[in-house]
């Protein structure tokens, strides 16, 4: 894995890294708190559709975890997302898409097709980030959670699924027609988000794919608002549930 | 007011009460942290069905309100419950619910007219505890929040919506059948508990309720367990709630 120099801001380190990986580098950043020896718990967090690596989004919560819980923080740009190359079957699904959405809005099947397609090539990513991130001195190999919501969720599902270093999830707006198969594979701890008014996954998917994780302990948060309104307060308890689970 | 003079154990103070009404004396239980002066913000509880204002669960509550928040808190025997006379009307709809029970397991009508007749009387009676316990120095007139599950959210739905000294409020494990109007007529915060595997309440019905809430400001909680098998990290999260709406 190359890394870039370290960069301070506000008390947290940041450092660009370049995973080689047999299909194509994968681009990520790490985040961690500014003068303080690790090893640190790690979280991943996976980027929605049409977001990348440092996402206002991802680099605000990223933030968040680092200053307020001492974690180190990773992102990557998803397949096809950021700085990453898009594929013909990519190309394919995506036109499908802007043209089943002014046909007729429906998007959840084609949708469904093109993050099982993502997930097939990040899950193996994301675990291959975890062995480069976890072998720094300044991370460590503890435990790690995970964060991802909408398309960081469909794609997260799969991962946490299959990673046993994974001890705790904050997962959400997303539905049983991606993720249900992958979610009741999932046992650990999970604080799973819905938007109640969400414009994009209807309400009972949400509550259906909430249904099934195989969590013994897991908890929905519903809060009003559509798919990209979520309360900020949500992040202090994603914070509260990784500092619960993780530290 | 009569007050008992205080007793403290492990930094909470607690003074028994009794407020004369017009219905009968209500008797009730005030907790404030130690040593500390007043004003302090004012949390009312209300207990579940078949409780009374020292059950376990309120205690537990209001001790985590007073040594982490720094809230005075206040319980009361509901009508028929505790120390407190039942009339023709309470034992005649119990006993109907016992019947039902034991006939079909659908108690639900009748424990919506049971909870309806008791906050008839228990909303008058809150409200005169409100301005009975404010007049204290150590409480004062300041920001209040309501905290009730079950029958507590039931009697205090209507409360919490009549009352506007009520900032904020923690209710839950309720349907839609009992406290609908109610709901409607709520705008105030809440945060919203529902149990995924209640056998008291069925899902729907609690969705629904949820549902209804005016309030701009409100997060459902929905956690895996049957009706009493609320976790106790949502005792933590109410305070949290309390805190940040409060204080």
């Amino acid at each position: 894995m190359r890394l870039t120099a370290p960069t301070s801001s506000h008390g947290v380190t940041e450092r660009l890294f370049t995973l080689p990986f047999p299909t194509g580098d994968v681009p990520g950043v790490l985040w961690t708190p500014d003068g303080v020896a690790g090893p640190h718990p790690l979280i991943l967090m996976g980027h929605g559709g049409g977001q990348h690596r440092r996402a206002p989004g991802i680099v605000a919560g990223a933030r968040r975890f680092v200053t307020g819980g001492g974690f180190a923080v990773a992102a990557v740009d998803a397949p096809a997302h950021g700085d990453r190359p898009r594929d013909a079957r990519h190309e394919g699904l995506l036109t499908e898409l802007r043209q089943r959405m002014r046909a007729t809005g429906d998007v959840s099947e084609v949708l469904a097709e093109f993050h099982t397609l993502l997930a097939d090539q990040s899950v193996p990513e994301w675990r291959a980030v975890l062995d480069a991130v976890g072998a720094l001195d300044h991370v460590g190999v503890g435990p790690v959670g995970y964060w991802g919501l909408s398309m960081g969720c469909a794609l997260g599902m799969p991962f946490v699924a299959a990673e046993p270093r994974v001890r705790a999830a904050v997962l959400g707006l997303d539905g049983a027609e991606t993720s249900a198969e992958a979610a009741a594979r999932v046992t650990v701890p999970v604080e799973f988000l819905v938007q109640w008014d969400d414009e994009r996954v209807p309400r009972a998917a949400s509550l259906a794919l909430f249904d099934r994780l195989a969590s013994t302990e897991k908890t929905l948060h519903a809060n009003p608002g559509r798919h990209v309104e979520v309360p900020s307060f949500e992040g202090d308890s994603a914070l509260r549930f990784f500092t619960r689970h993780l530290r």
